[in-house]
């Protein structure tokens, strides 16, 4: 198969997963008025690979498979791949009008990683955790699957450990093992599109200490497994009105709380089981590839900041107005700023043991950071330019 | 009568004003699931006024009418009276949980504002403003009304004066001069709390040129006054459940399009009626008041964001992180400037030739400034020691 | 005697003190090239008290003493009195061009820590240090004493108390209690005006535990008393000329590092003498004060920023540009920020025991803090409007 | 010859140049106390190309000429050279304690600059200017000349055009033409190095008007010109001492006022004569390589504020103050925000007509945008960290 259609994708979500949203079991997710925007948003992925226009860069031709699979899924060996990735990051949200996809590329950043510490675990500890890895990866490619991460925990205390919190639970962990596989137990907040994708990669929050050997697991997970249950965030829903809310009304990421209510994951499925050294290092890892996928889908938004405001000055009258110039202008260092730090970590990217090559850390930990650290004063200064009217308008 | 319960102010709403909602006509303003909201947080203004904890501050024994009336309609004539006014104003927006009432604060400074200025024009132009405004002032106090003021126009290209505009229509207008008052055409943006107050005030939004005498216009009328029409913004609106808007569930300001579709304003409620070169003083010096008003009512709301970063770092365990510790001191640096330099400019106020005082202009400025300036980020400090939980989180 | 003339002044200074500087011991003070610029610079505190201009403010008729003298020896009662402060340290910073005098204003800082904290001291431990004080101060008023402070200790690691430095003596400690006095030994680093003062009153530099008990110590001591050195500091000397250097040639401060040589202190000027206990709010009551000083001599500086680039701005032709404007609004936010909380902080001071009152320490501490935060930033401004020729000019 | 050593360096500066300093001539500028300081800091640059450990980077063999010379001349090319030459200048840099050379870097910039706007103006105008440029070029590479460049003109009122001053010599001018040259008179202000090297470029300062012909010009001149006068800058001069100036006591740099008292230049050595409609590209591109230089040697400086911060920070006993941690890490940030995004304009540089790139424009300015922006700030963190002793401590 390896490259599948929109109308697949939807399909394929048809298959009993559990979804609570406003304390009511959602039947059909891609049905669903509120949450089928989600879906509807999501499935550009799977267009973009089917449009002429842009399959070049969404498509690869895997030379072991020997087929075309979806460009995410490569892993990434040269700046030149760094850059594809940034690309196609960048111009689906763009297309998606500033709302990043997210089905395949934080998934993607989670195989990365993992990827790279498995290949660690294993040589310490005799395991086989990378070759279970490739096994998944490779079906990601043939199928096509749509990828949800699940890491951050529900965590309770920030300052202690999960094996000295007040409840066991605080953090997803395994609660028996069995030949075949474990059963874990626990739930991860805000997990990503999980409602709309194939699986979900499930991978530990923070670094352990020796103690807390339970909770350092990381796996993948059909998102229909008995015992999965998310429940979908009302945030942002509904938005009153597509005049009111352009972006919004169409464009929509779905953040779940996702339960394992004892889910037993079988054993090619597990990626880390108990050696909670690398917890640390894995958590670590995945966040250097996915900061550097966020820094590719920031830009697009901070260029529709630009070009509202720009906007907004000309329907005001303002645009030569100093102060105008001025505010449009910072936006546009804010901007290139993040743009530009986001490249120069793809240039100077860091070749590992592998073969595989890491975005440069300071660089993409920079970008993040100044797209952070600016984000609010950004948006003042759009509303600056904008007026009162945005709070205040009459409806259409 | 001089002060009114809040049943009586409620009663007094139902005149047959004419109010626009999401494209339909409100017929009762009170009962209105939504609107409604904002008409109970307003009455806390009349509950006040009877609560004998709070009486002394928010009632005024006026020497003149010899009776009770609220002590917003004292012109300040001294620091003691604007630090009263302070007081009334932050006590009133912290009891409703950082939202100001706003029914009688703006409209009490049109009021000095038009005291001022009206002396001038009289003295200038031998007109009788002065005294229309005092018999103004007067029934306001005696049917303790309640007031909201339409300064700003909708304005068309900011760059241009009225007279300049693409369309007459842009700033509201005299069409019309009768011997018994004038005619009045236009509209006026986003008014606060038009729908539920007993007059509206209109000034001029700015400086306007010798071409512009039309646009020179300040008035008093009822909200029920022919021609006057209001169409409610329906931004806010609904919050989806208590549990996620604790404050804006129960606490709203309402904001209209004030159209004035030739509406008749009879002589004794006009202040204002041609003499351009007053236009801008006049606009100015409500903003003189109004600004001290706006750094008045903006502390609660900084004190609210101290108090719910510091509960939140408690819940994340996190109370004692350096980062905390320096987040919760800029937020109270940042409320501390706002409300010191509001105080300062009450204490350096400057007296009037009427006996008036004005909260000294640079320090109310400074004020504003600092809380402008400076709200995104704070809001940043609170939304980094919250977490993603409240953008993710899940249903009641 | 009360009130000396300049010459006074500089007559008591030949002493037989103990000053070095770059190497070399200074004999004439009054006399040196380079330092003398300090002398002259403070001696127009002892003019401002002679001149018919300044004399209502600068002098105060003692009801005790019956007989006038130095304002600054007031201990502040009231709001009126800490304003009347603020108007002698602003006025004469801005006399000298926007350089402070600092030889009554931070000595009478101390006096009044001294006498809220002894007051305290003597209740707790029946200690008659209160009745020193007094009488220093009458001293002080009646021979129109010049005054340093040497509170900050060389203190060696930050991290630790005196007692566990690697080094005994990096605190001023007593190394001898004798029946008639207390005998010293250690350095205070950066005393200001050190070298041309009457008298210097030691202070501890912070909080101490109960080991720290022979560095909790205060006293006031005449400078040329035995075994106290002066080091002075030759930073920022000598300027080279008049013309790059206007102020800097003519006003300056010497800081010195005061070494104690085994000084002997009598009984009557010791003021705290091992209550560990009192160091820390000793320490932190001088400061409240000291710092209500600071942010009353900052203004002039701020404002010569402001003066300097408007005068630059119209040099270069540049004084309508909007950066220009925009830069300028931004310096007198900067400089009325700091002013306008400061006397925030005199309206707001808060009444002690004693009669006295301390300014409002939160304020005080929001306007030092402005003025902080914001200086390098201001000062950049100014450059920026300069251009490069501040730094390339060639010579006379 | 091609390479020269720091000896024959300094020989060629003894050709009867005109230096002013401090009011007097200057014999010998090599011997000279304070100046020599300048000769001694650049002759690094002849030293590097000697050095074998250096000579790769900063040698280069020129294909046309066959022989090795400077890799300063040469016309960047690719990423790689635009590389080469960030690499030179930030290693120079930072053997010179962060004080930059400048002696080829700048210099070059103008050669670059004049290699594309030359053809231009050629191919417009049919002149011969690039032929020249490259004549020049090769006698830079084979005597290895080192360069000054003085654009900035005095300017008088900087709203107005040269044409538009009140004097007309504010701005350098060509004030006759002959068969075989002109003849210019100006002054140029704050041209670095000029006393030290062997020939000075001069480029218009910004775009000019068909009314300012006289002053659209460009050449080359050596420093010893009859009629050049330099009149070098006194400011940073003398340092008190190398204890309390370790950096400026030994690495300097000296601008000078540069009169042009009616100097005859050669038409072999014109660059630009009339064209005025290139003078702003070429003011403009000169500054798009020179930024570029300017980003490649700040990050030096950088690094040394951050090292310095961490040797004090570890001096003072607070290396582990969150405070010092949160101001390192914001120093970090700066220095590598820079460093990369220099980078990044590398990366990303712009292919020319000529073969030549330039560093892409946008990410060269944020660079220059973000070192200027935070400099100042950045100078607060490192002070802050080292407390009071660097300007009150005593001396050596
Ligand atoms: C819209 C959205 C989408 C997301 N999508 C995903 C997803 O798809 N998959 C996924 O796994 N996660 C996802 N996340 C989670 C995201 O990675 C986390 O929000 C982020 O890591 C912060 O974690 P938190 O929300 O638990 O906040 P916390 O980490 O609890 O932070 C709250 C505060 O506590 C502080 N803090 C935390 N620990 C300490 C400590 N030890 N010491 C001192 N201070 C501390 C923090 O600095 C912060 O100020 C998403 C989040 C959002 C908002
Ligand atoms: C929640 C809310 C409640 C309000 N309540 C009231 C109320 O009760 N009564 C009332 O009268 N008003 C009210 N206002 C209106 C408020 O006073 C205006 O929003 C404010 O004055 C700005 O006007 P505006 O929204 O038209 O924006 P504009 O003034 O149009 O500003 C938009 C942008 O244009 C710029 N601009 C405008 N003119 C120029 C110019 N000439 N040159 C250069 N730049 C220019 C501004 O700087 C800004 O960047 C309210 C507004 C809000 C948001
Ligand atoms: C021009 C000038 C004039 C002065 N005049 C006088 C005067 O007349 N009399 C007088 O007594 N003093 C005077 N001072 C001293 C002044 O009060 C001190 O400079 C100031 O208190 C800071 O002390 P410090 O210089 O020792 O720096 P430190 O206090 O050593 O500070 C250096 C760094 O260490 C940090 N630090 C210090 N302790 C800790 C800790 N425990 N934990 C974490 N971080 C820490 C600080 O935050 C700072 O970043 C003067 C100073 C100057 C610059
Ligand atoms: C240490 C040092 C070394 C230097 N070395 C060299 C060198 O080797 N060669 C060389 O040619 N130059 C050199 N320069 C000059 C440098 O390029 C200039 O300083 C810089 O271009 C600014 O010019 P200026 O100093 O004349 O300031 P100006 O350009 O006069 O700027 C002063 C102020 O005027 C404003 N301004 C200027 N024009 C306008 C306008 N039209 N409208 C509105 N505002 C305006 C500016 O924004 C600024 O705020 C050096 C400068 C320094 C400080």
């Amino acid at each position: 198969m390896a490259l599948r259609s929109p109308a697949e994708f939807k399909e394929g979500l048809q298959d009993g997963r559990v979804i609570y949203y406003k304390g009511k079991q959602i039947k059909d997710i891609v049905a669903h008025e509120d949450l089928g925007i989600g879906v509807e948003h999501v499935s550009l992925d799977y267009e973009l690979a089917e449009n002429p226009e842009h399959r070049d860069l969404y498509v690869w031709h895997d030379p072991d498979l020997n087929q075309p699979c979806s460009r995410y899924f490569k892993i990434p060996e040269t700046t030149e791949d760094l850059l594809n990735r940034r690309r196609m990051i960048e111009e689906s949200t763009r297309l998606a009008d500033a709302v990043v996809l997210l089905i395949k590329e934080i998934g993607s950043d989670a195989i990365f990683a993992l990827d790279l510490i498995t290949n660690k675990v294993d040589s310490k500890f005799g395991t086989e955790y990378r070759n279970r890895l490739r096994a998944f990866l490779e079906q990601c490619k043939v199928n096509d699957f749509s990828l949800a991460v699940a890491q951050t925990d529900v965590k309770g205390n920030r300052s202690l450990l999960p094996s000295d919190q007040e409840h066991a639970d605080y953090y997803v962990r395994i609660v028996e093992e069995r030949a075949d596989g474990i059963v874990v137990r626990g739930a991860k907040a805000h997990t990503t599109c999980a409602p709309y994708v194939d699986r979900i990669i499930v991978l530990p929050t923070r670094a352990f200490g020796e103690n807390d050997g339970d909770y350092a697991v990381s796996f993948a997970v059909p998102v229909n497994a008995p015992g999965l249950k998310l429940i979908a965030s009302p945030f942002g829903s509904p938005p009153i009105s597509s005049f009111h809310h352009p972006v919004s009304s169409r464009h929509r990421m779905i953040d779940t709380l996702t339960v394992f209510d004892d889910v037993f994951i079988p054993n090619e499925n597990v990626f880390l089981k108990g050696e909670w050294q690398y917890a640390g290092p894995l958590a670590n890892t995945f966040v250097e590839y996915h900061r550097f996928t966020a820094v590719s889908y920031k830009p697009p938004l901070c260029d529709l900041f630009i070009g509202a405001a720009a906007l907004l000055a000309h329907y005001n009258g303002i645009a030569k107005a100093s102060h105008v110039r001025d505010k449009l202008t910072k936006l546009i260092t804010y901007t290139e700023t993040v743009r530009g730090l986001s490249l120069a970590a793809a240039h100077d990217c860091l070749k590992q043991d592998t073969g595989a090559v890491v975005p440069d850390i300071t660089k993409t930990n920079l970008a993040k950071y100044h797209f952070a650290n600016g984000y609010h004063q950004a948006v003042s200064w759009v509303q600056d330019i904008a007026g009162g009217l945005v709070v205040t308008g009459p409806d259409e």
